[in-house]
């Protein structure tokens, strides 16, 4: 091991053992154990350019244990990336620094993942992976692999404990993702102490079971095994690999390495002092980085961005070479492709008897999968019920790279890490699948999607009590509320075919925030009223002449129900307005104005229906309105006489706004 | 195979088949697959009472593929559970039928858990399992294993899949948990088609990975040698077995079998027709069982009541040489236990100084540890965060089965299906701890907590942007809402010492609902008007005279808030009532009179304040009142900067109420 390599693996221990010590927060223990396979990997293995953090061909990283965050910050900072400074490092867990707790997409140059929730970080590295494939299989040409890059992703014992990673890695191995490349930070130390406590499984027989190459390097500050094990990694062509790094963690401090204490807290300044003299660091000084260091990495750097520079100078010729392809590509990446549906008078056409939403939304599929060529995506062993297979078009697999059916196998945790994944890769827009009532099983993983404003869609069918025979434990009842609350995330839940094409186009043009397609199972009548006005939100779908004495608001399968009512109080005089809320977030975006114009506040008699709780609609029917809703779990039966059990009937509906 | 062996297991396949048929609706591929393994299981391995369901001492079986549920009521009614009639049969998937689609569990008779969600049931059976090893170790004396039984669980390739399975069995192989045994219903098909598309792994491989016994049987119709295996797996008395049983799905029915088909719809009146000539049915009439059918159940139910009858002996015996276990037993199972705290003054006095609720929590739960001997839980490895630990109680291991402090690893789901597991045991009274925001990865287990009505306890410390330097990846928003919504279940946000009694006091004298316990890192001072009100949910903390102005509603960290605010406003004339509403889910429970007395109708000025998104809150504030709640994700920095920049000050809340 070159002093150099000695004194830059160290700059990066003490850089974090510094920054966490000035935070007085965080985690020292992942960066000191792992600085030196982190080393390795960046300055030896790695395809990046700091210099153009955007590079499409990069090799992607990812530190799925996100609490390391101070590993991955002074790397950034050491290879120059968006001139992350000193002084950035030394604002760590400072609120609106560049810096924060766990590393946050599209908030600092060079972090390619929100991480911090276990195992996330590798279920978005198989997504990641799995892109590069498909993208490679559209787009290279011979002696022109312009998609050709590795996925990295360094995480510890609880990535590996956490199921995410189980489920990610089964799919990975049956579909021979070789360009996945995993480094497991391997401490055998958890918070609450060894993990012998809870965690004694052999991992490499499990990652091998799941059809991994597995290698070992013994010692994680031995460099060159390090480099040797990655260029293994690197030359099985049929398998994706998993590397062993045995560490210590918290290395480099005597008093804590190899211990829980290491893990969670600041060393504390005599521990660093002590740090600093066990590893010869050549000055006490916090922050203290040689000058030759820096100007190693800057010649590091440097070497870097000659390979982009190349790779430039090959896609230029294969534009040249390939002019349609180049017109592809830009496809691919244009993110206002969708936008062009608004004019496309079929894809507002989808129907006009009466239909489930989830055939609708399959209809607008497989319309719309010609011209967007690169929707790619599918469901978690469900297509056939969501209806999200895209006709003709090839089941992506080992063997067949450009079909763009996903089979994510019953795992619906990954396949939504993996739907970020794809979307965080670039180039893709992705599309995930299940019931509704499992999107409970999704929402770790969609609250990154809507943290990391990645407009990935999801399909949700079987949205209520309407799906009837499998009772309670398939009918969902609080996951609109579940999504709904959940920040930066829309959740669409339309009630005909022309609204399940605004779903659609809502969430196929939406540049930074996911969406939520929440559909039926039975079927649903066209409605006269319905319209591109859904894209608000929530509109008027059926009004009265004059001021109303009360408004029904409804979603989706109730919207029929609630234009019923209507009947039936019209017909005693009353004057009823139903508004159609197919989607609440986007209603609350709308303006003051708007809001107040569909539902006036001066109307006090307002009643919500929907087929799901109540939970959250007090904000719209307030202290004098009433909701028809769910108050309970369901039960199983034929979903006409649940309906009718559960007061989902015109009468009901009727009954409780005269009762107000 | 004798050949009432042949018509017994096909007796199953034949009421499967005809019941699906009947209902239009079911899923006859696992009945039909499964048949011969579990009727080899409950003929001749497991010891059950079918007079008896709720005999302590019976082995446990669950069907963690829900979806095959007419296996499990085939099972029932030949066996006699409960006098499952062939009409109840008849019933299958109607509603308030005792045959929903999904067993559920506490509606029939016979049925150990409410599954249907893939893998939940296999870390229910962990849970199980590690409940009989905890009871053993803390009842048996020499000659009186009164606590000595297995835990057999049967699932197939979705099970499997999910990560669920992986998290609780890693945990399940290092704990040793040698009276599991896990039935693999390996038929290879999933919904989209073979398992090739998604799911190559080497199952075994991974189970032997994790520490299991892993055995074959190579044909799923083979009595003997399922009953062999069994044998097998019973005789390792230091690992777990699993057992994968090949075989074809919807056996039997000649068109379909082995393919995607038999799986999820009614085979068809035909296909009924074939299949019942093919298994050389005596009869086509539906739900036709031959006589000496029933009779060889019963003889062996006869059977099975002579093991209950001399555990009896046995107990009573037992009872009589150690009547201080008697007393333990009988206190164990006693559901009033925890009642007695409210005469206990020592309980209520936690603590009189500012203190996070976390801390206060970590008291309580010492404090009842040794009034509550059948107590027993812990943390996804926060223990040390989460304040968890009961002091001087042991660590729970192979080594030592009556630790009462269960390290589950980063485990959020497995752990909570494992807390579910040992509350449907019987006996003990679970916790389960993590960070709130991670409540999202318990979300499919709570909510079968709830549907099952398990009075099972979350601790959910960390609970909102409070948490501060760790950022947005840890600070819950819509978590609140998200369990709020969920029904059937309890969320307890205290705001001090005397909150945090009544939350555990709710919590552990619950016998239908779970609780959540949502805890703050941060300090919290005591308030003046806390009480054991809060225990109806939600309660006025701190009055005016006569009718207020406007009503401050809050929980937890923001109630101290909310009576500062309070005191800014009185200073300027106003009249302001507080209300603590630590729980709205019991609040919801009172009467209209109370919850009148509470929040009077009459006053339209109200203010709810939480740390969390206000999704919710509208139904208190209706259309004239404020939010003061976070409207998107937090951010990473010190506490109380995070407060002041999210508005969470007794200024902005003072605005706020001026504002209306």
């Amino acid at each position: 091991m070159k002093n150099i390599d000695t004194l830059s693996v160290n700059a990066i221990r003490v850089l974090s053992a510094d920054a966490i010590q000035k935070a007085k927060s965080g985690h020292p223990g992942l960066p000191l154990g792992s600085a030196a396979m982190a080393y390795e990997l960046w300055a030896h293995h790695m395809n990046h350019n700091p210099a153009d953090p955007q590079w499409p061909n990069r090799d992607r990283f990812i530190l799925s244990g996100g609490h390391g965050s101070m590993l991955l910050y002074s790397l950034l900072h050491l290879f120059g990336y968006g001139n992350l400074s000193k002084e950035d490092l030394m604002q760590f867990r400072q609120m609106g620094s560049l810096t924060p707790g766990h590393p946050e997409y599209r908030h600092t140059e060079g972090v390619e993942a929100t991480t911090g929730p276990l195992g996330a970080g590798m279920g978005m590295a198989v997504g990641m992976a799995l892109a590069e494939t498909h993208l490679a299989a559209v787009f290279n040409k011979e002696n022109y692999p312009v998609v050709d890059h590795y996925t990295y992703v360094l995480g510890g014992d609880g990535c590996m404990m956490e199921g995410i990673s189980s489920e990610a890695f089964s799919l990975a191995g049956t579909l021979g993702l070789s360009k996945l490349i995993v480094l497991y930070d391997s401490n055998q130390i958890s918070i609450e102490g060894s993990t012998d406590i809870a965690f004694t499984e052999n991992v490499q027989e499990r990652m091998r079971a799941f059809g991994f190459q597995t290698l070992t390097v013994e010692d994680g500050n031995d460099l060159e095994a390090i480099g040797a094990a990655i260029e293994e990694a690197k030359a099985d062509t049929s398998r994706p690999s998993f590397i062993t790094v045995k560490t210590q963690i918290g290395y480099g401090c005597p008093a804590k390495q190899g211990t829980a204490a290491a893990h969670g807290e600041p060393l504390g300044d005599d521990n660093i002092r002590a740090m600093k003299e066990y590893l010869q660091w050549p000055s006490q000084e916090p922050f203290y980085v040689p000058d030759e260091v820096y100007a190693h990495y800057s010649s590091l750097a440097r070497e870097k961005a000659e390979t982009e520079a190349a790779w430039n100078v090959m896609f230029a010729a294969y534009c040249q070479e390939y002019p349609e392809m180049e017109e592809l590509w830009n496809q691919y990446h244009d993110e206002a492709l969708a936008e062009k549906l608004w004019d496309d008078a079929g894809f507002w056409a989808q129907g006009e008897k009466p239909e489930a939403t989830r055939n609708l939304s399959g209809k607008v599929l497989n319309y719309v999968k010609d011209k967007l060529p690169n929707l790619i995506g599918g469901s978690a062993d469900l297509a056939p019920s969501n209806k999200t297979h895209m006709n003709g078009e090839g089941d992506y697999s080992k063997a067949d790279r450009k079909g763009r059916n996903l089979h994510f196998g019953v795992r619906e945790l990954a396949m939504t890490a993996i739907g970020n994944g794809m979307m965080l890769h670039g180039g893709l827009r992705a599309y995930v699948a299940t019931f509704f009532v499992f999107s409970d099983y999704t929402k770790p993983m969609a609250r990154l999607s809507a943290l990391m404003q990645l407009p990935l869609t999801f399909v949700f069918t079987h949205d209520s009590i309407g799906v009837g025979e499998d009772g309670p434990t398939h009918e969902p009842v609080e996951q609109l509320a579940m999504l709904r609350a959940l920040p930066n995330f829309h959740v669409f839940r339309p009630c005909d075919a022309v609204e399940t094409a605004a779903a659609w186009y809502s969430a196929l043009t939406s540049r930074r925030t996911p969406t939520a397609l929440v559909l039926t199972r039975q079927n649903l009548a066209p409605m006269a009223g319905s319209s591109r006005e859904a894209l608000k939100g929530g509109y008027v779908i059926d009004d009265c002449e004059g001021t109303p004495d009360a408004i029904l608001i409804a979603s989706g399968s109730e919207v029929e129900l609630a234009v019923k009512a209507k009947g039936l109080l019209q017909e005693e005089g009353w004057k009823i307005r139903v508004v159609s809320m197919p989607c609440m977030d986007l209603f609350e975006e709308q303006s003051e104005e708007y809001k107040e114009s569909v539902l006036p506040k001066a109307v006090r008699k307002r009643v919500a229906v929907e087929a799901l709780s109540g939970f959250g609609w007090g904000k719209y029917t307030g202290l004098d309105g009433a909701c028809v809703c769910m108050t309970g779990f369901g039960t199983s039966g034929p979903q006409a006489e649940l309906f009718k059990h559960f007061g989902f009937t015109p009468e009901h509906v009727a009954e409780t706004v005269k009762g107000l």
